[in-house]
């Protein structure tokens, strides 16, 4: 089966916003086996939306469109459906019913122009909306399928889980269920080399890497009659891959490294400390971005000035003036004075030149030292991050090196 | 004149990354006044890519096409619009000297297959690459201009702005000047309102709101014979702008608000330090983001816990006792706490709850208190940030809160 994706909203064409739904939707669909081959934005235009559309159903067996599917007159989408396919529009009492307790929920009074949103090309299934006013909807008719979804991510992306995803699957007559496996420390292409095989020989489940910035994931996805068919299908595989690469994995279905960090110091009931130079907040702005992060997470300082490095982290005179203030030295002593400071099971640090000045021939751009610091281990990761692209440079280091502080913290915590 | 976008890459199409090329050069054409009404995105097959070229020809003055430059035998994006214009393909050895030379930079070997990238559709106008191997290229024939850039955003956007921007300046005979005025603290259709008139009667610049999240950017843009001339058209149009709304305005032509607070501190010679509880590290992180940071910034506590706030910032035990840690009180002792800690001249302070959890029917999620800590002026905002997009509550939060300081910080250093 092959799809397009056609979203609407002058928003778009004018750049005010990313299109996230169109990637969103392709690696959605690219799991259960659907190939994109088309992804198009047009405006609140009737002549170019009925145009795209048809051009769109010409080539594919679904068209999954975003947005224009608010009260306004210009909001065409469901209007130009129903063209298409040739229905007569009728109102959803059930879908008005959900559009009034929504404005009930969030305290303000619906307007007449809202009651447009509970119209429907006669015959379409009907994805009623938890997350705002406008019902998604599906129409299917000689093996040609449409499906509307509202543009905000916010409601698009739990619609198209929640209601969408089990439409297609029940007229394949299969579900699909994917595991993500996330790595670090491994580049996509020495993974793939390593798992080249098996992931050629895969058919069910399929398996496919998606690099990001210094990390990779690889997703399992099966098929079968049920989501007990396909975890039997998906566990050997999962099983398979996770001995050969284990020293890479930092967690299966999590959303990030901060969050796996989170979870397993809040299993052990450990306590995580950081004491940041060179990325300056950014391990702990990320360690507090999950919740929870409060009953693994005290204490954080971010001592960019020399002065701070002594008097709040302990850091010696001696140390920064010989060795510098980049150095392996000071980086321990970083990570076990915010470890005593916080009370803490695990101290973490962060000492280097992000740029894009302050490098030297020495210690150039992208030197940073990290430091880890517990009862029975202490240890400082070297690490030379330069990276060429000048503009993002900075921030690339930075991310970079908070990657490398939190794996070490999970392995050091996963070790134990 | 009107645009098409036409964006090629597999990736694209399998949702790997998120096209961020549309949105840029969606709002670049915009703003000189090129009315952009289809965004495609194809993968790399010759025949579909064809068509859509076609297709978008057949519509639109200008086709900007961004990928497919690559060296493999299926980067198509130059020989399909060879083909379509009726052009031999040729080498350009200016184009194959900068290649080499870039891979003399990076430190790598040169493969044969990039010496296709520096075959051109004869005639063609060659936009030389600083910051990737691909040259971009632009050709226009009977009125039909196809401009080709390479898909990395980080060499698509310097390459449009050198060579693609003033050659589409010169086809329409007039340059563009945009000035970005960024505001906080008022919502866009309230800005609409009051700039309504202004708005609708400018012509030449125009003005055009944008909204951030939590924050609104209005921007300026003339066009004239010369940049001067267009410098003198938008003038008194900011001037005029900057009265109205200056007090929302944190600054002009800046990329966000930590940018503009570390250039003033940076002017002043002032140093601010950061005492963060729900941020969790944000406002620290953010501040040292900023190349120059260290010129202004020489410490920031994340004091998470109680304990911290007492031990580290100096909060009093009764306050906390009695008050509790989400409280004006706790907010303005952590100001004055780190101020005094780090020497520095502005200390600010956050304090609330983030959720998803620990809201009480007084405190509910969303209360945030932020302190501000200078000799002169010692001042606690009462924030109440609930959001009803439940997935990016807490991220919403620590966002918003993050502006509110930096907005604070900002009018205190400009007011002195």
């Amino acid at each position: 089966m092959t799809a397009e994706i056609l979203c609407v909203g002058t928003e778009l064409l004018l750049g005010d916003i990313v299109n996230t739904n169109a990637a969103f939707l392709s690696r959605e669909l690219a799991r259960i086996g659907v190939g994109v081959y088309c992804q198009t934005v047009v405006g609140d235009n009737a002549k170019r939306l009925e145009e795209s559309l048809a051009l769109a159903l010409s080539r594919a067996d679904i068209v999954v469109m975003t947005g224009g599917l608010g009260p306004t007159y210009d909001d065409l989408t469901k209007e130009t459906v129903a063209a298409y396919f040739k229905l007569p529009m009728e109102r959803d009492e059930k879908a008005l019913e959900q559009i009034k307790c929504f404005f009930h929920k969030i305290g303000r009074e619906m307007t007449r122009s809202n009651e447009k949103q509970a119209e429907i090309p006669k015959g379409a299934d009907v994805f009623y909306n938890k997350w705002g006013t406008a019902p998604g909807l599906a129409v299917s008719q000689n093996g040609q399928t449409v499906i509307m979804l509202p543009g905000p991510p916010s409601e698009m992306k739990p619609m198209f889980a929640e209601y969408a995803l089990p439409y297609l699957e029940k007229q394949s007559g299969r579900v699909f269920l994917s595991r993500t496996v996330r790595l670090f420390g491994i580049g996509e292409s020495a993974l793939e080399d390593l798992l080249h095989d098996k992931m050629s020989r895969a058919k069910n489940p399929t398996i496919a890497p998606y690099a990001g910035v210094g990390e990779v994931s690889l997703r399992i996805t099966a098929s079968g009659a049920d989501q007990e068919a396909c975890e039997r299908l998906i566990e050997p595989v999962l099983q398979e891959i996770t001995e050969q690469v284990h020293p890479y994995i930092y967690g299966v279905d999590v959303p990030n490294m901060q969050f796996a960090l989170v979870r397993l110091l809040q299993e052990r009931k450990w306590k995580i400390a950081t004491a940041e130079s060179c990325t300056g907040g950014l391990l702990s702005a990320r360690i507090t971005e999950i919740d929870g992060a409060s009953e693994v997470f005290d204490c954080g300082v971010c001592s960019y000035a020399n002065e701070i490095k002594q008097s709040v982290l302990g850091v010696s005179a001696e140390t920064l003036e010989q060795y510098g203030a980049v150095s392996r030295q000071t980086a321990a002593q970083m990570a076990a004075g915010i470890r005593k400071l916080a009370k803490a099971d695990i101290g973490i640090s962060t000492t280097g030149i992000a740029g894009p000045g302050g490098g030297t021939p020495e210690k150039p751009v992208g030197t940073v030292y990290v430091g880890i610091d517990s009862e029975k281990v202490k240890k400082v990761l070297h690490l030379k991050l330069a990276w060429r692209n000048a503009e993002d440079e900075r921030q690339t280091i930075r991310h970079r090196t908070a990657l490398h502080a939190f794996f070490e913290a999970l392995r050091l915590a996963k070790e134990v």
